[in-house]
């Protein structure tokens, strides 16, 4: 077990680090290692994996089967959103538990194939273990820049401002559980002036944007009251529930699944066409504060969900 | 949990089967779903996935990390292997023990790159999750085909011989812990006239042999004396400790990483020099047969490992 020392220094960040320090990682197509998608070729194919378990990401005896097959899916597929890419087919490999049947296999795989349906993502293959322990579902999409290059984390320039693709927080009240890639977007996104820098909100707005912010080495601010306007309804729901206030589920909870993105600035009426909100501008720096109304600032603290901490 | 009878309609192919019609796949890149490598793009890209659990591929308690890492990122080289392909890059998605410390978690991750590093295949991403439950390891290798196309399982033909790669049987006395995909073979074994079919073995001869035959729709004849030749030694160490006979573990036992291939027929300078053992024959019609040395004949039950049973 770690010691109390070794855990602060955990956390999966941290590991990522060193992992990408020991690999020796290249760049491929032009990504750099660690964000939504991975180069994989140099003829510009992206692909993205994403391993969900039971009892950390779903919970088979609460959760529909098909939920939980779609939603692994899914979570792949708002990488591909986050990068600017348009999935095209997927390798899905399963530890099944040994007490599922042949209907509870297939209730999973029937999910994750209505959610390649939705999206234009086809199974192409995969692997079927079991196993006498939790379901794991890991899922490997391929997808290819929908512009000449794809969106990555690091781009941010300061000068541009913030975007979220829709409301954010309170997305344990179940939406994380049907998460909708904003695939949706990625054709009028996409249209020039492209954003700097994107990412999927999986982990939270204040971690997510932290992961834009030091990939792009700058810093942000947040206008409380724009992220106000952006306050999901489950958040005021959940903030009721539990006295935390809203404003905090908005940004710290993950799983939105919602695009976060930087751009030198789109015409108010594409912002509203696309259901967009303006959060805040890209400044010279790191970290991200938070301009409350009366003008006075408050540093946002990186927090959210977080893997091996 | 499943009926006896539910039990025994189940198994990995059962259910590859049946998974296979729901989700209409397709074939892509000349390649059938459910071969040893699934095509993921127009271009040709092939794409594998292989996902290894402690306590079934191999135990924390007794295995040195940095060999599970390697055997992990190796079975699925040996994948490309048998589709005549060589590797480029790969995804590793973990789901790692929460009493994982960072130590641990490099040394597994040193081993999957020492191995990348022996076989030209560079991990460009991932993803790192930790949870309460066993290890698993989930890896994605892209590899392009050397010759004009992949070889597949099915292409086998009524005339052709059968090959295996290398000596087989007893790998469970320590080799299939330290496979070796044998892409040391492709530059020369994909000279025309290539190999028909290929697989790798992974679950047996029998097992695999059958999977060759039921994509190709033929059958085949295994020459007991030549099977003989080609019984690795460790098999016969095996069949001293528990009785059973040294050909049924070169038949039945899993986890050798030798290619199976069939071909129209190699000089026997070549056989010689790369170390091959041809071992029968294929025939017109389905299963296969065993010749014995006084002629008679007796039919190999395609019996080895199967995960979901």
């Amino acid at each position: 077990m770690p010691s109390p020392e070794e855990h602060a220094q955990r956390g999966e960040r941290a590991l990522i680090a060193r992992l990408a320090d020991l690999l020796e990682t290249p760049t491929l197509a032009g990504v750099p290692f660690g964000d939504d998608m991975a180069g994989i070729d140099p003829s510009g194919l992206l692909a993205t994996t994403d391993m969900l378990m039971d009892g950390v990401d779903f919970a088979v005896l609460e959760h529909d089967l098909g939920d939980i097959g779609y939603k692994s899916l899914a979570v792949n597929l708002s990488d591909c959103a986050a990068m600017g890419a348009v999935p095209q087919t997927a390798l899905v490999a399963v530890a099944l538990p040994d007490a599922f049947d042949m209907n509870a296999a297939e209730r999973l795989m029937a999910g994750i194939h209505r959610c390649g349906r939705e999206f234009g993502c086809t199974v192409v293959g995969g692997d079927t273990n079991s196993w006498p322990q939790p379901l794991v579902v890991s899922i490997t999409v391929f997808a290819r820049p929908l512009g000449p290059r794809p969106i990555c984390r690091a781009g941010a320039r300061v000068g541009d401002r913030v975007y979220l693709s829709g409301a954010v927080g309170g997305s344990i009240l179940g939406r994380h559980l049907r998460p909708r890639p904003r695939l949706d977007l990625l054709e009028k996104l996409l249209a020039p002036p492209s954003p700097s820098a994107m990412i999927d909100i999986s982990d939270g707005v204040a971690v997510d944007l932290g992961h834009v912010l030091s990939a792009s080495d700058v810093g942000a601010e947040l206008d409380q009251a724009a992220l106000e306007r952006a306050i999901h309804p489950d958040a005021l729901t959940l903030s009721q529930r539990d006295g935390r206030p809203a404003l905090e589920h908005a940004l710290h909870d993950g799983e939105d699944f919602e695009l976060l993105f930087t751009h030198a600035g789109l015409a108010a009426a594409t912002t509203a066409e696309l259901g967009l909100f303006e959060v805040g501008r890209i400044v010279a720096g790191t970290g991200i504060e938070m301009v409350r109304p009366d003008g006075g600032r408050c540093v946002v603290e990186q927090i959210g969900w977080e893997h091996f901490r």
